[in-house]
Order: structure tokens, then C-alpha cells, then sequence
């Protein structure tokens, strides 16, 4: 089976101008790999109507499997990914009444109530686009298949974007029959990355479905972190095979070196 | 004068996995940006040669006049960011002899002293590639201009990266004509974004040169930043009038809006 693959697409020029760090990417990432797919990229673009579109056609182009957007949901004249992915698929952007219901509720709660034109805007949705609640802010998030590619649209907003992948998106790709990941990870100490580098290396070779990676700096840890992973049950066994012969060769070859397991 | 365009490519699968938070692009962007670049992508991509080739051809389609390049220098195998640079140049990959002087006085120092076949990898370049010397970490950054596109490349260890931005390219920068970044931010309480955004679009409309942004939950604090930014001397006077004038309009509109200066 093919591994599946993923792109990750955050919008917002405040991750390009060095305002905001990209916590969305690292939460989606990790479950995505998780889960099974291959994250090809993950890419920063700006609230650009333009470029971003360019990009969109780019990314079609490239045919992932799965789309994973996060930003520009919202209600400011910037928050333009709905917009953007309209332009793109050539899909109608249309008054979702599903989503604006959503929208009226949530700010019928609020003390300045009503649905301005700039709350109603967050309803525009490209033809055919599924509804997905978001239970935590005001812009509702959207599901599409486009051409075959699975996308998901998110808030970029933390709290939002995650609680909106926890509870409709995370089942959902849980389902589908990816094989899932198996990983493993160990800490050395007394030891350099170029020293390692060889013998990580060979292992490597011997198990080339595996995923063999030294990290330094890992985390604000001291020393080198060793992680290696591979795909579906079968890679269980050989995960656990390949750490235990990475770390008699390193025993044999380096005296004095020092090994913890490691856990996140 | 036209503003000067960047992107910044962080080369790594834990950028893609989950494993490491991007911390480099925010410093990286926010230092660009400052320096009046605009920051137009932050790709994060894999250590596949092929595909980071591919990647890189097309980036080179768009003409950046500024790549910077992060991750993948090391001494391990899946350390490509210069054979990757030489495949999607056809510069050759040539061992540079400055670069392999620093790696072999870097080592001598270490306890496993010695130039290892992992550590002279680090010296091969693509032809014509200036050397920039690594003060805190064993492989050299470079500098490389590439049919008008300036390309630092650089390594992902951030404290590499940054001793090695601070002391080589940011002073390279900063002599260039760029008109350079002024901004003002200040912080709303008692208010959301949707109330806000009739307003911020007004200012934005009247000062079409002025970048006009509000964050919600920025940096967990509460309430809403708003960042109006130009760039140039002429923006100064600019930016602070529409902070005024956004300021005027809000306090006259919402009767119990709190605001307050915002100070990163």
C-alpha cells in the first residue's frame, strides 16, 4: 500500500513576519504521522488573495491526499481562506445556511449580539463545502473533496483549530485503513552527532523502511536523542530490533558512551 | 522602489513529523521583515533529494531576491541542504577548502578529534559558495548567489543559526537600501474581533500602504493586539495617525472599550 500523503497550509502573514511561532503545524503534523501520512510540506503563505491562490493551484498540482488549512476563517477583511480556496477550485463561494446558523447562535450569546456583515462573511463557503461546528469560537469550519483531495479547513486560532481536529477530523482519518505508526526513541550522552553519524548510518542501510534519525539539541535536552519509526504492525518488531542493534554498536564503539530511553 | 522579496525554507522532516516546533522562521521573519523584506513564503520541507530539488526549482521560478535556508548542514546522512542546493543549481558540489579548515580546527578541539569521512561532508559546497564560519557548532554556513537570487544557507540548530545570522548576514542586510519596517501596536480589552473589524477595515482602506492587523489571543495574553506597520521614514508619521485615528473611531463606537499600549 502507498503511504498516504499530506500538506499542511498555514495562513496568516503574522507567521511570515515573524509575530506569531507555528504551534498549529507541529500539533498537525504530529497526528498526521500518527495516523499514517506523509507530511510532504508544511508552508507559511500570506493573506494575499493573489499569491495564495497561485499557491493553491500549485498544491492541487501536486495532488496530496489530504489538505490540512489552518488560518483565516474569521471575520476581518484579512481572513480570506474560504476566498482563496474558492478562486482556486473554481467552486462558488455561497451563503452556507448551515454555517450561518452556527454563527447567529454563537454571537446571539454574546452581548453585542446580531449577525453583522462581517459575521455573516464567515458563512461564505465554496459549493458542496461540509460544515464542521466549531464549538469554541465563532467561525465555523469546512470539509471538501476536490478532485479526490481531502480537505479540511481550519481556524488559526489554537484553541479553536485543535478542538475543531480533536473532535470532527481525528475520527474521521482514524478510520481510514493508513497503516499507523510504530516509534521508539533513546537519549545519549558522552557522544557527538558526527561521532554517531556513521553507525546510525549503517542501521539505516540495514533497515530501509525505517525512519533513523539523531537529533541534537532536542528540545532544550542535553546530548542526542535517537528516534526510529516505521509504518503498520509489522514495523513493531523491527523498530524494536533496530534500536537494540544501534545500541550494541555503539556500546562496541564507543566505551564510554551513555544511553536512557526517552520518552516526550 | 520596489519592496524586496524573501523566503525562508527549513529543511527537516521533525519540522514535518511533529517533532520540532519552527522557531527559526519566527526569528527569521521577524528579523527580514524588520529589515523591510517581505517575507512572501516559510516552506518546511523533507530530507528527500529529490523532492527538495523539485521544491527548489520552483522557488527559484518565483525569483526571491532573498532565500534563506535552515537545517541540514550536519555531518548525518540525511544532511542534504547543500547537495540539494548543487542538484537544483548544477553547481557542482566541491570540497571547499575554508570550509574544511574550520571543520578540522573545530574538531581538533573535541575529545574523538579528527577530519571523519561525516565531517569533511560538511565541507563540500556548490562552486562558488562563500564560507561562513559556524562559531558555536561544526558545520560552516554559507553564501551563495544564484542567477540574482542571494541564498544564506544556514544550519537548524538555533543556536548556530542565530549566532550565524547575527554576526554575518544580518550586518550584510542591513547596508542595503531597503526601506526599513516602523510599527505600533497597542492591546483592546472588552471588546471581539468581528466588533472590531468594520473599523479596522475603515483605517485600512484610508491608509492602503499601511499593513493593518488584529490579533486575537496573541502571545496568551487577553484581548486583542492591533499592529499597524509601514515601511520607510515616511510611514512613521503615517502609522501613528492611523493608530489615532483607529483609537477616535473605536472609543466613539464602543463606549466601553479599554485599550492600552502593547509592548512585545
Amino acid at each position: 500500500m502507498d503511504i498516504p500523503t499530506a500538506e499542511i497550509v498555514c495562513l496568516g502573514n503574522e507567521l511570515l513576519i515573524g509575530v506569531t511561532t507555528n504551534t498549529n503545524a507541529v500539533f498537525l503534523g504530529r497526528h498526521l504521522t500518527k495516523l499514517g501520512y506523509e507530511v510532504r510540506r508544511v508552508t507559511c503563505i500570506r493573506d494575499d488573495l493573489k499569491l495564495a491562490t497561485e499557491f493553491f493551484l500549485e498544491v492541487f498540482e501536486r495532488k496530496p491526499d489530504l489538505i490540512l488549512i489552518s488560518g483565516g476563517l474569521g471575520p476581518t477583511y484579512d481572513d480570506i481562506q474560504l476566498e482563496v480556496l474558492s478562486k482556486a477550485t473554481k467552486l462558488d463561494l455561497v451563503e452556507n445556511e448551515v454555517a450561518l446558523k452556527q454563527i447567529k447562535k454563537y454571537y446571539d450569546k454574546k452581548k453585542n449580539a446580531g449577525l453583522t456583515k462581517e459575521r455573516r462573511k464567515m458563512a461564505l463557503m465554496p459549493t458542496g463545502a461540509e460544515v464542521l461546528q466549531n464549538y469554541v469560537g465563532g467561525a465555523p469550519s469546512c470539509y471538501l473533496n476536490f478532485v479526490g483531495i481531502e480537505i479540511y479547513c481550519l481556524p488559526g486560532v489554537p484553541t479553536e483549530m485543535k478542538d475543531i481536529f480533536m473532535r470532527h477530523i481525528l475520527p474521521r482519518l482514524n478510520k481510514k485503513q493508513n497503516k499507523k505508526l510504530y516509534e521508539k526513541k533513546f537519549q545519549i550522552f558522552q557522544s557527538i552527532e558526527s561521532q554517531l553519524a556513521p553507525f546510525i548510518l549503517e542501521i539505516k542501510n540495514k533497515h530501509g523502511d525505517l525512519y533513523v534519525k539523531s537529533h541534537p539539541a532536542y528540545k532544550d535536552k542535553q546530548g542526542i536523542i535517537i528516534h526510529i519509526s516505521g509504518l503498520g504492525e509489522e514495523a513493531e518488531s523491527e523498530v524494536d530490533k533496530a534500536i537494540e542493534e544501534l545500541q550494541n554498536l555503539l556500546r562496541k564503539n564507543i566505551p564510554d558512551i551513555k544511553m536512557e530511553p526517552f520518552v516526550d
